[in-house]
């Protein structure tokens, strides 16, 4: 075939400038595997009739059986509706699965947790709700992935209020335990006592709720939260539920206007936001100031820039330092919890998981290493098994 | 610990006479493994952020592109909402997942296609439809598994009425396939002409509907269907609805009364109704009759015993020849509509699974050999061909 008769809208592959993402994505990322033999008639009578009746009939009996004999404790649905994909917003349900099915790979290959794609077709907050409860016999976990913002909030909490399974956000709640752990890094590498910083975040929606939320659980006192109109404060009239609530919360100072006006003398910035933030505002921020430019792919301000200003600088980008990425959360976080059956994931559980994170490199800190690296094989171990103490400990483990 | 010390109700395995099912379904049967290698920041950036985004923009512009760079057209939903679980009847969601497990671990062993058990917890019609549409993006294919009849026939047909992938109930279908399978080979092996058969049916459930129909399809002129009550014939009362639509196009002949009535002079005994069939009752069929005692684990009755009537004798047992065993069928029909993108398994690709099946054994028939053995590797190839050419001839393949 000559080069002029190729459509390039035909297969993403014979663009010209080939794109390696889309070889690698040909045919998916991840596959079913047996864990037993299905090799002759004896191995069928075992795994399959009669020997399965067995089985069945064991766990009809004593429903806790099921952890012991099937795959459902090791196993969490990555279930989203396509409707906030990374940058790239509402795209739906399938174009969504290959970030749902990078998400399953990514559980087995750092927690060595089994996980599926489950890219739902509806929108409405009760059917979604509805959906994933009635999934729920077939699952250890659900993890929910890139639902837009405030539907997220109420979906979370009314399954977490129905299953006796953990339920988790993880734009919320793995975006806010390793940001918690970069702040503990960068605060005992300067010194500084984490709770009497000032905090500004930049973007009230999944995350940045999140991470204002575990910052005031790790008793930061001075937490400013900064949506598109400024600092998400008490005299506003214009709040959804979730923002007039982190009002309350937040913002002890009574502090109004721009996150310009935020960031003055401010110890940290936040940004969970995908705006910018101009060099003249990180500029009035306090002496030593730390900078969390997270946006992806393009930091609310350039590392190099932050850098004038700020004592510590981290981003949400693997080729600069200190990447703050949820796959230092998740992996372990689940791992833990399926390993004691922990019916929820509790404040106390995503706290000790932060600082279990933190403490992977807490005699190797470092300006560029405050946080590990995702690749750190210490992590998932560390983080797993802090959350299963946590979770003993709030007496949400069901097995010893 | 002493022995006295040991609660068996704690752990079955722990039980005397130790059942090695318990020990084969420890931690279940089945993982999920990547396919793409994770092991650096260059891996995560193609299949995780930044890649992945470009290949999710691909596939929002460009739907039919999931197909391509997902593993969604090699994955099956193994659906079920533990209603009529094996012969263990009605055991809920949770105590079925073994089954579907071990469904699942047979769909990749012999027909390699990548499976997922979801046990649902729920049980009106509507919203079972309504769950298993809602799941549907992440899933090239929906097998329905163990649901009672006669939810299962509107359950399926509603279904695939709004899914444009296929949906496949198994108990039915599967079970239809490989009867019709062994039809063939029996009337091959005695050189009889199958059409010109009588065929009676034991169980009007849903595989003795399924069975029915697909005879009729393969042009079987007079087939007869029995419930618990006799034959279903117009002149009832008592029919369900389904039960009704099949007394109008099966029965030609009128013949009324009870099972032993109708197998008065009958070709072929299909049994798939769980119960028995009295020796006298059999040794009343005509010479030569084929007798498929399919109940498991008893069959209706003991081949043995048959043999002393018929000609050919086949259980739903490994340990007797000719098990009509559903393994043989639908990994192939899965295989086969997935490799073609069907968007529906039609009438013509299962009569085209059942004659690739019944040719696999053509050179070879025996009396103790009128279909193929599950572990025959030339079986799910053989199915998965036919099926794939028969949805291209009845234009329901997407892919050529």
């Amino acid at each position: 075939m000559s080069s002029d008769t190729v459509n390039p809208r035909v297969d993403p592959e014979l663009t010209p400038g080939f794109d390696p993402a889309f070889a690698l994505h040909r045919g998916g990322k991840m596959s079913v595997t047996a864990t037993v033999p299905v090799r002759d008639a004896d191995d069928l009578s075992l795994a399959y009739t009669p020997g399965v009746a067995r089985v069945c009939e064991a766990i009809a009996e004593r429903p806790e059986l099921v952890h012991e004999y099937t795959w459902r404790s090791q196993v969490v649905a990555v279930v989203t509706d396509g409707s906030a994909v990374l940058g790239l917003g509402d795209i739906g349900p399938e174009a969504s699965l290959p970030v749902m099915e990078g998400k399953a790979i990514l559980f087995k290959q750092f927690g060595g947790v089994d996980a599926v794609p489950v890219a739902l077709d509806c929108r409405d907050t009760d059917d979604i709700v509805e959906t994933v409860a009635r999934l729920a016999p077939s699952f250890g976990g659900v993890n929910l992935e890139d639902i837009s913002a405030p539907r997220c909030f109420e979906i979370e909490r009314r399954l977490q209020e129905r299953l006796d399974i953990p339920v988790f956000h993880d734009d919320q709640h793995g975006t806010a335990v390793v940001t918690l752990a970069a702040l503990m890094g960068a605060s005992r590498l300067t010194g500084r006592d984490m709770t009497g910083l000032r905090v500004v975040i930049s973007g009230a929606g999944a995350a940045g709720v999140a991470i204002a939320k575990i910052l005031l659980g790790a008793r930061v006192r001075d937490v400013v939260v900064c949506d598109r109109r400024g600092v998400v404060s008490d005299d506003r009239e214009d709040l959804t539920d979730v923002k007039r609530q982190l009002a309350r919360i937040t913002n002890p100072d009574g502090v109004t206007g721009s996150l310009a006006d935020a960031l003055k003398g401010a110890d940290v910035f936040v940004g969970v936001s995908g705006g910018t933030v101009p060099e003249s505002a990180v500029a009035t921020m306090a002496p030593g100031a730390f900078v969390f430019a997270m946006a992806n792919p393009n930091p609310e301000i350039h590392p190099e820039v932050a850098h004038r200003y700020a004592s510590v600088v981290a981003t949400g980008r693997s080729d600069f330092p200190n990447q703050i990425n949820n796959v230092l959360a998740f992996p372990g976080i689940f791992a833990g919890a399926l390993s004691v059956r922990a019916t929820r994931i509790t404040e106390s559980m995503k706290l000790a998981a932060a600082k279990a994170l933190a403490d992977v490199v807490a005699d190797e800190l470092s300006p560029s290493r405050i946080i590990p690296s995702p690749f750190d094989e210490r992590v998932a171990p560390a983080v797993s098994a802090a959350v299963a103490e946590a979770a003993r400990a709030a007496c949400v483990a069901r097995k010893p």
